[in-house]
């Protein structure tokens, strides 16, 4: 794995506090990074942790998860059958905007003089604040307190608070602002940004019924393509000396300008609450109304209340969810909170919808949801949140109809998903590395299969789940054949998206397999329990006799790779006939190699983005035996870039599995400073939402040795050296499973009976005590 | 091969006459046919059949050979190293248009009260002609004669007549129109053409100076982002009695209005003289002096004088080309007369330009030059127009340092030419079918070879075309690599489009393994030809000591796929591998394959666009014995769709070749009637030069079974059993060998001795008597 140099955050003035992040000075060359970062969300929302005054900034962003715009793909050369319709998360109008002057003169970094700046994340209670004391021209002292946080009990809303104060009398203006910049930009012609810019050359956002209150203005917009209806709106609370008060109305830039002649005995404070909801269709007055009750109930808690709340909100989360680490350093301990809060808070509000690739915290990949989701955040949400894995996933069913339509475009029986998508249709514009990830249907099942094993949310499996598994295995039978008595799946492109339109891929036949054997389980397990509801979902889904059993021999028969003299799995039937890539003389500015190579270049050559064998080993460990693992992890990790950030935390599970102690820590850090430490170089884009999932995962499946096998909780703990302890806590099946993991021994505290198996010796941890182990 | 039902014409009134292509009657439902079939060209300038009168119409167009705008190419998701820049050929202004007015009544077919209505083009003198009569709202029939024709001897030069009279008195304008109908329809955001229109939402030709004098309008103008400059004009002879002139003035559509009150004693004549030129850069009054000294020249010589010229031109290729077939049906001589004026009228006045798949009869694939010319067309132009065929290669040459570029970008030594191009650059949007299909290097150096080897013209290779066969040399040793003493090729695709992105695709590698060779023998051949000339050369290009070793050397390690069992030559290395189609459950509505399948499901199939390993059995035939060849057809013929209009001509020479005669009668007739019959259904949009070219080479690689391998000519005739005989004759190193083909004898007479092997016996053709030798 190559290695970038972290990027260093400036010096920390609360370098023991592992539950804050700090930058303690204006760092303006660290806005790409501090944007992304300082991002603040509950699943539902999300803002970008750019300035209150807005400039300088670098990309501005707020958004609704799956609100976007719909436009018609360009293919430079069409083909049947290829995406049609993009999909783009939309940058809603910005509802952080607080503009202030002082006799005269704007706030602005960059220009004045400034005696104090810090700004920093309070991990705990999910709060941005900063403190800022500066000297205007006019030689005044201002004092500046700013609070930002996206409420994790209130999906639609984004609070934010100044308190400004004065050491001699000035005239002080706020400016408080709704600003809809992404059709600012569109209007401009502004092409900057290729992702948005280019797709948007005519306005996304139209205008509708406004309403204007007091300091409460929401105004309605409707996108021009997709037809959907945005609520987006504002309302103020001041506290202090009265201000003069005008507007600045337009529906693109709407401002509240508050003014007051400040003297030093009184400050004053500006509350701020920003709402945004879609509404389906174009919004009519009940939607108005009722986005109003939201800023009336908002502003009667008020900020201070509201931060208590979210405070409360955390503090549950982290009583359950926190993983705490001794003997690791503070800055590890700090950036696992981090992630964990990325991870909570990206999916604690989900509804009808999944967690985009950059989460809530940019628009990088156009908002859509990838595998990823299932295969990487998946986990976490069901030792977490088991409502919000089931949320995700019943998302996927919502798709249903779309991939079931898909499957026929691509000429195939059941249902195919969308390699990338929004609203269930396939967005992937570059079918090579979109669509012929096939591996998609059966990395859902696998979520799904573990979902319903480890919650033992048997309902959903009879709801919504067994439809899903039953369709991808139609879908797999169908795609592949059988040659000389094996089941074969061609022209196909695995997770390594440095190989392409392949045969036999090891990890798409193990996938698939996994997911005909799981269908075949299904029927049998669904029809005795209860035959009669069976016989409703068999005719629902139009399952002939004997289609199962056709299933269970495909799966049987299925082909995986193997090479006895290496022997390893071969990535695919042809991989090890490809030509070596020659590392040595690859300088480190040619990575990522898909900015430097050629795609057909690229392919040629035995050079990973991700080892997907190694994926593929680690997801159904039960199914290789330990020479074969260790043996494909050796191969294949000299050869993988790691320029997927999907890598490091799966080579560093491996690496913990194998007892390669130095490459588990070194793949490990690689994921956990993914963005604190920029280590793609794109962490300006948003929140790489996959390895976040993937730390907690090197955290638990890694350096605990937790394994889920068909719902069994078992550890075979592989910690540091240079960690004392670990202790987390699992959901499982309704329960909580707590651990406290040392070299010695591990902890087991449960309120319900579980059974647990450490090293390979069961144990049944009764509740009223912990179970030690001693390893 | 899948048939379609030919398109019938109108029933004709010259059944007897295979010198004339006519249309009986007014056909508004061919008219996306006859545009295509009646369009006419030079080479450097095409005009596409419409009607005079402009409408109806489907798609009116006139382009000059290489004159073409660019434009960003969009990907929808973008790569390194993809294309970048579009190119397209441009619709330049329209002179065909000249609209009749009789007593204020329009001549529009579909609207006024026809008498007779007759349209035929003579292809014996390459002349397009009408013979009209219809009778006015106000009771005058009018007869009128069109005549148009593009000079063969004057590059820039479209020569229009209409002779006009009527039976009673009556008001008749005549409005003749330079009509700039491109920039119209982007200025209408009409996007019907989803080629062009998509593409040029803004203005394309930008007008600059314009001049008037008299009936002569010369219009210059400019495009936009390429900025190559045009020049475009018109002139007028009129006879018959005076008339009233007006003009309706505009850029983009100028007219001269003559008017008269015509009475039945005195017809008119209006003679218009229409001329197009590019001039590089934006162009000034020199060159438009120069265009007026062309239409000087061509008024002076008058239509007439003009259409002898162009009889003249045409009676002289006639005589040296004409292709007479004693035996087979009227329908079949006209249809092989009129692909032979395709080829001929396409590159007759060939200039720094190659020829684009549709030649300059429709601007469908933009416009562009792909491997087509070189592997179909340069054949026929060998053997009938050296010159051309130089003119081709030569265009190679000028793209060198764009190929240089294109093969640094892809990581490679030597040169890569583009898939497709105008202007040198790669245009080709679709790398998986484009930029993969590496073999184009392959074939260029193939067309050089047989061009050396069969003219002799060893200038040639001195100048440009050893450069080019040295720098391919190059770019195949450093694109393959060895593997166990085999030098393998991966990760390209064939000719077959219906199979992307294999490993050692059998045609690629046997043509790289000739263009090594080939190589390894210029290098040989020239350093002994003249040691002094070839150190310079060798310089220039920078051919290291023992380079041409390792050409050779990897030549002769070349993998070629065997598969013993079937005794066959797999497409490549996985072809057997995969699924079989299920022909019998493929409707005939849906093919093309392309257009109803999903790229990612065609290629997981035994199916093919066109045979690539039968092309690679033709093409270097002798380095394949005849069992193989054999086994090869057999296991493909069945399996290819030939949804490729290269396929058909290919299979009609190996089934002629391997006796089979039935077959061979069956492709060639699919490629004879190709446009002509409408068989691939897309004849409206521009002929199929390359199956134009493929028409020629089945008659005389197919049926008269000539060879020409390494130079030397010789014959195993395959004549149908119908036909009686086959007369043809053949230009070699610059004398002509006549040929006369009966079931019982080949007669051969030449100028100059030459060394003719007919069925393995070598005969000695001395001048001054024909060589009978009996088959």
């Amino acid at each position: 794995m190559k290695k970038r140099t972290p990027v260093q955050l400036p010096e920390e003035i609360y370098p023991d506090d592992p539950w804050v992040l700090l930058e303690d000075q204006f760092a303006p060359d660290f806005l790409y990074l501090t944007e992304t970062i300082f991002a603040l969300t509950n699943g539902r929302i999300g803002v970008r942790g750019s300035l209150d005054e807005g400039d300088p900034h670098h990309i501005i962003g707020t958004y609704i998860n799956g609100f976007h715009e719909t436009w018609p793909i360009t293919h430079a050369e069409s083909a049947y059958g290829l995406a049609e319709v993009g999909q783009t998360m939309v940058t809603i109008p910005d509802g952080t905007l607080i503009e202030v002057t002082v006799d005269g003169e704007p706030f602005h970094l960059p220009s004045v003089e400034i005696i104090r700046c810090r700004r920093w994340l309070d991990i705990q209670r999910g709060i941005l604040e900063r403190d800022i004391a500066w000297k205007s021209q006019s030689g005044v002292t201002v004092e500046m307190r700013f609070l930002r946080f996206v409420s994790l009990g209130r999906p639609d809303l984004i609070v934010s608070r100044l308190e400004l104060s004065v050491d001699m009398p000035a005239e002080v203006t706020v400016v408080s602002r709704l600003r809809n910049r992404l059709d600012e930009v569109a209007d401009a012609g502004d092409e900057s940004d290729p992702r948005l810019a280019k797709q948007f050359s005519q306005r996304v956002l139209e205008p509708r019924a406004a309403t204007l209150e007091d300091f409460r203005f929401v105004q309605a917009w409707v996108t021009s393509r997709s037809g959907m209806g945005l609520l987006s709106g504002m309302d103020h609370g001041l506290s202090g000396p009265t201000p003069r008060v005008t507007l600045d109305r337009s529906a693109m830039n709407f401002g509240f300008e508050f003014s007051w002649s400040l003297t030093p005995d009184a400050g004053v404070t500006i509350d701020k609450y920003v709402v945004a909801s879609d509404n389906g269709d174009s919004p009519g007055l009940a939607e108005r109304q009722a986005i109003g009750a939201t800023l009336d109930e908002a502003k009667e808690r008020g900020v201070a209340g509201l931060a208590a709340d979210q405070a409360r909100h955390l503090a549950r989360f982290w009583a359950d969810n926190d993983i705490v680490i001794e003997g690791a350093d503070v800055e590890t301990q700090r950036a696992v909170r981090w992630t964990l809060l990325q991870l909570h808070s990206n999916s604690a509000c989900l509804r009808h919808a999944s967690i985009p690739a950059k989460g809530l915290t940019g628009h990088a990949y156009d908002g859509h949801y990838f595998w990823d989701t299932e295969i990487y955040i998946v986990p976490f949400l069901i030792y977490t949140n088991p409502a919000a894995a089931r949320t995700v996933l019943t998302h996927r069913y919502e798709m249903l109809e779309h991939a079931r339509e898909r499957a026929r475009v691509l000429s195939h029986d059941g249902i195919l998903f969308p390699w990338r998508t929004i609203n269930g249709e396939e967005a992937s514009a570059y079918f090579l590395a979109g669509t012929a990830q096939y591996h998609i249907n059966a990395d859902i099942v696998y979520a799904i299969r573990k979902y319903v094993e480890v919650t033992g949310d048997q309902e959903f499996l009879w709801e919504m789940g067994a439809e899903i598994v039953l369709e991808t295995a139609k879908f797999w039978l169908d795609l592949g054949f059988y040659r000389s008595d094996h089941f074969h799946i061609h022209g196909v492109t695995g997770p390594d998206e440095y190989t392409a339109l392949v045969d036999d891929n090891a990890y798409t036949n193990a996938m698939a397999r996994m997911n005909l054997r799981y269908a075949f389980e299904v029927v049998s397990h669904l029809s005795n329990e209860d035959p009669d509801r069976w016989d409703d979902l068999r005719a629902k889904v139009g399952i002939a006799d004997g289609q199962a059993i056709e299933w269970r021999l495909a799966a049987d028969a299925m082909y995986i790779p193997h090479d006895r003299d290496l022997g390893i799995t071969p990535q695919d039937d042809d991989f090890l006939e490809k030509e070596a890539w020659d590392f040595e003389n690859t300088p480190e500015s040619k990575y990522p190699l898909l900015l430097h190579f050629h795609p057909l270049t690229i392919y040629r050559f035995q050079v990973l983005k991700q080892a997907d064998v190694v994926l593929a080993d680690f997801l159904l460990g039960e199914e290789f035996n330990p020479e074969l693992k260790r043996a494909n992890f050796d191969f294949y990790d000299p050869l993988t870039t790691g320029d997927s950030s999907l890598s490091a935390c799966i080579q560093a599970i491996m690496s913990a599995e194998l007892g390669y102690e130095s490459a588990a820590m070194r793949h490990f850090q690689h994921a956990l400073y993914m963005d604190l430490g920029d280590i793609a170089g794109n962490t300006t884009d948003g929140v790489h939402m996959a390895s976040a999932g993937g730390v907690w995962m090197a955290l638990i499946y890694g350096f605990a040795g937790m394994r889920d096998v068909r719902g069994t909780i078992s550890f075979d703990p592989r910690m540091p050296k240079q960690w004392t302890s670990m202790t987390f806590r699992l959901g499982v099946r309704g329960g909580a499973l707590s651990v406290t993991l040392s070299h010695e021994s591990i902890t087991l505290v449960s309120g319900q009976p579980i059974e647990v198996i450490v090293r390979g010796d069961s144990h049944t941890v009764e509740p009223g005590g912990g179970t030690v182990v001693h390893l």
